[in-house]
C-alpha cells in the first residue's frame, strides 16, 4: 500500500496539454510545456488530465507521454492520468504510468453508460488494491457526467491509497465556499487532502480551505496562476482575488467556449507553444475570429509570452 | 459513394449484447445471441451497438465481433457501430467493420469533452466522405450526452453516405409522437429513414411514422419485439400498444436500474444466453434480488426461453 504523503498534494499542480500534429503526438511541444512548468515552479505536473486529452489517446500514445512528463520534470512529481471506460483498461494505463516513474495517479470515473455509485466505489477499490503509488480520486462531472456525492467521497477517500480528492469548482460566495469545503473536509481521513479545479473559482477555493489547486491555466500559464497561490499562501485574500478577477476575460472565454480546453488549446497555439490544430478531432479548434480575441485577452492580461 | 437502399434500414434492427467472461470476449455466447436473432427472422443486426457495449472494447475485439456477427448472420444485414471519442480512431473502427463485411456503420457522436453541433458535423463528413457503406447516424443524448438538433439532422442527413437516422424515445402521447417524427421527416431527404430507439415508446415510435426501431430488446427478446413490428405492420395499432403494455413490467425495470443494459445482460444471463457478469467492469450487474426480480418477470412475460 502507498504511504500518503499529503504535502505533494497541495499548492499548485499544473495541467499540461497534450498537444498533437497531424493527428500524432507532438512530443517536442509537450517536453516545452512540461519545461516551462518546471521553470515556473509549479508544486507538481498532472500530465493526462482531461487538459492533456487522456480520454482521446490510446495506450501507447499515453504511456509515452507519461515518460516523457517524467523524463522532463526534474524533481517535481508527475500525477498521471489514468482514466478509461472498462477497469481493465485503467489498469493497463495505471501500470504503464507507474513504469513511467509516476508520482500518483489521477482517476475520473470515465462512463459511456451511466455508472452507480456503487460501480465508481468498486473501480477506485479495484484500482487502488492494485497500484503501489497514490490514487487522486477525479471528481469532473462536466465530462463524466457523473455527480459524487459526499457520501462517495468518504466512502472513497477511506480507501488505502487514496490521496487527494479534485473537486470541481467551489461557490463563488467567500462564506458558501467555505461551509462546502467545510463539509467535504469532514467526511475525509485526515491526510487526504482537497484540491480544488473549476480554475474561474479556484482562488476562492483555497481562501475557503482546499490545500491544493489542479489547475488548467497553471498547465500554459503558470506564472498567472502562481501568482494566485502565492497571495493566498501571504495570507492576502484581497490581492488573491484581485488576481483572480484580472483574469476574468479569460474565465469568459471558458464560460462562451463551453470550458476551458478549446481555449487553453488557442493560447498555447497562439504563445507558439503548440502548432495549429493541435486538438484531438473532432474538437475542432477556434474559428480565425475567436483566435484573434483569444490573442487580444493575452496581450491585454500582460501573462507570460 | 455508398447507395442508399432504403429497405434496409426499415423494419426490426436487433442490438445483441457483448457478452464477456472474466474480461474476455465470449464470442461462443455472442455466436448464440446472432444466431437467435436469424432464427427469429429480424430485420437487421447491429452489433456494438450501446446495448452492445462498444465503447467499453479495444479495436481488436471490436474487429473480432464484427466479424462473427457477420459469419454467423447469414442473409441478415449486420450494421457496426463503430463510436469512439477521436476522430482517427472511428475511421480506424470503420475501416475494420467495412472489411469484416458489415452492411452499415452506426456512428454516435461519443463525447468526452462536451462536443459542438460544427464538431459532430465534421465528424460525420469525415467519416462518410471515407466509407463505402451507408452510416446511420446515432442520437443517443443517455450515453453521449450531446443533444442533436433537427437543424443537424438536417445538415447531416443531406451528406452523402448517411442512410438513417436512429432517434431517441419519443413522446408517449401519439398525436405528439406523430407531431415529433414528422416534424423530422421535413428536415431530411427523401430515402434517409428514422429509426426509433428507446424501446418502451416503440410501438408508439413505429405507429408515428418511424421506418425502423433499433431495438435492445429484440437483441435478447426477438420475438418480443417481433409481435410489436408485425402489428403495426398489420395496422393493428391498438394491438401493438397491447403488445408493448405487455412488456411494461420490462420497461419499468429499464427505468429502475438507470437504462436497459444491466437488466438485458440479467436477462440473458437468467435464459442461459450468457455467463453471470457477462458486462464489462465498472459496470456492476444486477444483486442477487435485483435478478430474482428479474427472473420473475421474465417468467410472468411468457416471452421465449
Amino acid at each position: 500500500m502507498p504511504n500518503r504523503n499529503p504535502t505533494m498534494f497541495t499548492g499548485l499542480s499544473a495541467f499540461p496539454l497534450t498537444p498533437l500534429r497531424h493527428d500524432e503526438l507532438d512530443e517536442p511541444a509537450f517536453i516545452g510545456l512540461v519545461e516551462r512548468l518546471v521553470a515556473a515552479g509549479v508544486d507538481s505536473i498532472t500530465a493526462l488530465g482531461s487538459t492533456g486529452s487522456y480520454a482521446y489517446l490510446d495506450r501507447d500514445e499515453r504511456a509515452r507521454v507519461a515518460r516523457s512528463a517524467v523524463a522532463h520534470a526534474g524533481d517535481v512529481p508527475v500525477f498521471v492520468g489514468i482514466g478509461a471506460t472498462r477497469t481493465s483498461q485503467v489498469l493497463a494505463h495505471a501500470e504503464a504510468a507507474q513504469e513511467a516513474g509516476a508520482a500518483a495517479l489521477l482517476l475520473a470515473p470515465v462512463s459511456y453508460q451511466p455508472l452507480t455509485e456503487d460501480d465508481v466505489f468498486e473501480l477506485f477499490r479495484t484500482v487502488t488494491s492494485h497500484s503501489s503509488v497514490p490514487v487522486i480520486a477525479y471528481d469532473n462531472p462536466g465530462t463524466t457526467r457523473f455527480t459524487f456525492t459526499t457520501e462517495l467521497y468518504a466512502r472513497i477517500a477511506a480507501l488505502e491509497g487514496i490521496a487527494s480528492i479534485k473537486i470541481p469548482g467551489v461557490p463563488s460566495d467567500p462564506e458558501a465556499a467555505r461551509a462546502h469545503v467545510q463539509q467535504i473536509r469532514a467526511a475525509l481521513p485526515p491526510g487526504v487532502t482537497i484540491g480544488v479545479s473549476g480554475d474561474a473559482h479556484a482562488a476562492e477555493g483555497l481562501l475557503a480551505g482546499c490545500d491544493a489547486w489542479y489547475s488548467v491555466i497553471a498547465g500554459t500559464l503558470p506564472e498567472a496562476a502562481l501568482r494566485i497561490v502565492r497571495t493566498v499562501r501571504q495570507g492576502s485574500p484581497d490581492q488573491a482575488r484581485a488576481e483572480s478577477q484580472r483574469l476574468a476575460p479569460l474565465w469568459e472565454l471558458f464560460a462562451r467556449h463551453g470550458g476551458s480546453i478549446r481555449v487553453m488549446a488557442a493560447v498555447a497555439e497562439e504563445l507558439g507553444l503548440a502548432q495549429e490544430s493541435s486538438l484531438p478531432l473532432p474538437l475542432l479548434g477556434l474559428t480565425e475570429d475567436q483566435r484573434a480575441e483569444v490573442a487580444r485577452v493575452i496581450r491585454g492580461l500582460d501573462v507570460e509570452q
